[in-house]
């Protein structure tokens, strides 16, 4: 089975991990939310592509939910006492890789080659596509006014009410050529846990994937679980939207575009408000186990609802 | 007593620390060379403004015997595990302060003004004046062609045969104002034990930088003690063209320029070879005591030769 897996933060990086050590870099292509990339300090930062490249690594930090493993913080702690902008708590092992990243970009390479050439760095064997090597930038609305992405979710912590999104750039924006021609020829798509909103809308707003996309079978995984998000802001967001923040909201929002739609036992009852098949089983995935007894499942029910006679 | 002290590196910087320990903030410049300055990966690295502001806010670090007292290095060994460009040691708080400098000058500082915020934010309380606010690159002429300063000293570790310097962009640079000013009406000028070739000469070649300070009593202080540099190339650069590694021939050096000369015990019978006032005392600055002795001594002789009836 070729697989898609469309993944933004760290929620959905969890699962990636999980299809990772089920499926070959042959059979399977991250497609990775670019849309909350910044510019700061000179140095282009793409949160979403490295939590996916520390969770593929294993070297993301599980004690505090984001970054690298083992991190340290002598430079931000050192930039803050000399009166630098230190609101993005930036370790000084992730420094490298944005450094890394931003010297590659500097000498020509494309997003997506620098990203192989990090990953592969990193020991990572299959392949990151990021969604767009053109730049794309969420913009969040909110009742104080429009907040570029990083400075609502790091800077002002997801306070601000939100009322909307815009996808700066996204109208002359390209999908990456990769995924396009995995499209072509792969069996399912499996769109992880990740924010709806800000994580898969800026991929869903390009181009003709949307379209794409509704020649394969797809699956989502709720990234709602008992009325919140594991992770991240999408259930104050559904709030703060007029949505219930649930499972079955979450379905409903990606609505034509899924041929099946897991969510966690916890929310077993929401299963009959969901149009189409559902998988419900234990979405929290917090083992490697867990992570991978998740991909098998998803991977089932792909296969189930790609096939529906079988 | 107003003096002018011309500093480079890590030498230079040990007596300057001695000097503000004896002079008030009131009494005393530093005018710094800056020809050592490159960007690297889009930072604005200034090594000898750093090597002053880390020994006069005493975070120098005396086991390295350049950088920052309680380095880490993690940035840099994560860029070089990701394959970056590591050959230029970036300790994690060093990094913070390149980082810092470089937001302050892309927000419209000039370089004065950083380092003014930046040794501020540091505690230091005399004024460090880097030689221009224009670019001055030196330029390491070699048998094997010519390199960028920090190419030749850091990456290539001093090893290829100098035949000359130059100076690139000291033509159309500026000196200074607050050095102009200070000259105006200071008493002394003290030459810190900086190389002569690469520390001092840039600022020598500055505007009419020599002629102003043609007017003043200057002293130097040796670089070379027993033929030896206590660190850097100067010993080594000396021999390169061909001049002897002497205390005596950096004072034929500096030529008509020096009103005094100080210099090692250890090479006192070279006192007499040297035209005009010397000063022989210990100059291997190894402890706190010791610079702020060298730094009172230099002032009682520029005292002396300034005055010299008295």
């Amino acid at each position: 089975m070729r697989v898609l897996a469309i993944t933004g933060g760290v929620g959905g990086a969890k699962l990636a991990l999980g299809l990772s050590k089920v499926l070959p870099p042959e059979d399977l292509l991250f497609a990775v939310n670019t849309g909350d990339d910044f510019t700061h300090m000179g140095l282009h930062i793409s949160p979403d592509i490295d939590s996916l490249t520390y969770a593929l690594a294993e070297q993301n930090n599980a004690e505090l939910g984001w970054g690298r493993a083992g991190e340290t913080w002598h430079f931000i702690e050192t930039l803050d006492a000399l009166g630098g902008e230190a609101w993005f708590r930036l370790g000084d092992k992730d420094l490298a890789l944005h450094t890394r990243r931003t010297e590659l970009l500097r000498g020509g390479a494309t997003l997506t080659e620098a990203t192989a050439l990090i990953s592969q760095a990193m020991g990572i064997r299959h392949t990151i596509a990021p969604m767009s090597d053109d730049g794309v930038a969420t913009i969040v609305h909110t009742a104080d006014g429009d907040l570029a992405f990083q400075h609502y979710f790091v800077r002002d912590r997801c306070e601000p009410a939100v009322t909307g999104f815009s996808f700066q750039g996204v109208e002359d924006a390209t999908l990456n050529p990769l995924i396009t021609r995995w499209l072509a020829d792969c069996d399912a798509v499996i769109v992880c846990p990740s924010n709806p909103f800000v994580s898969v809308d800026p991929m869903l707003a390009l181009g003709d994937f949307r379209t794409q996309l509704s020649r394969k079978p797809v699956i989502a995984v709720s990234p709602i679980v008992g009325g919140l998000a594991i992770k991240g802001p999408a259930a104050k967001m559904m709030a703060e939207l007029n949505v219930p923040a649930s499972a079955a909201a979450v379905a409903d929002y990606y609505g034509e575009l899924l041929a099946g739609f897991v969510l966690d036992a916890t929310d077993a009852d929401q299963a009959e408000q969901i149009a189409g098949p559902t998988r419900v089983t234990n979405t929290i995935m917090d083992s490697l186990d867990a992570r991978v007894a998740l991909a098998e499942t998803c991977l089932e029910f792909a296969t189930q609802v790609a096939n529906p006679r079988t």
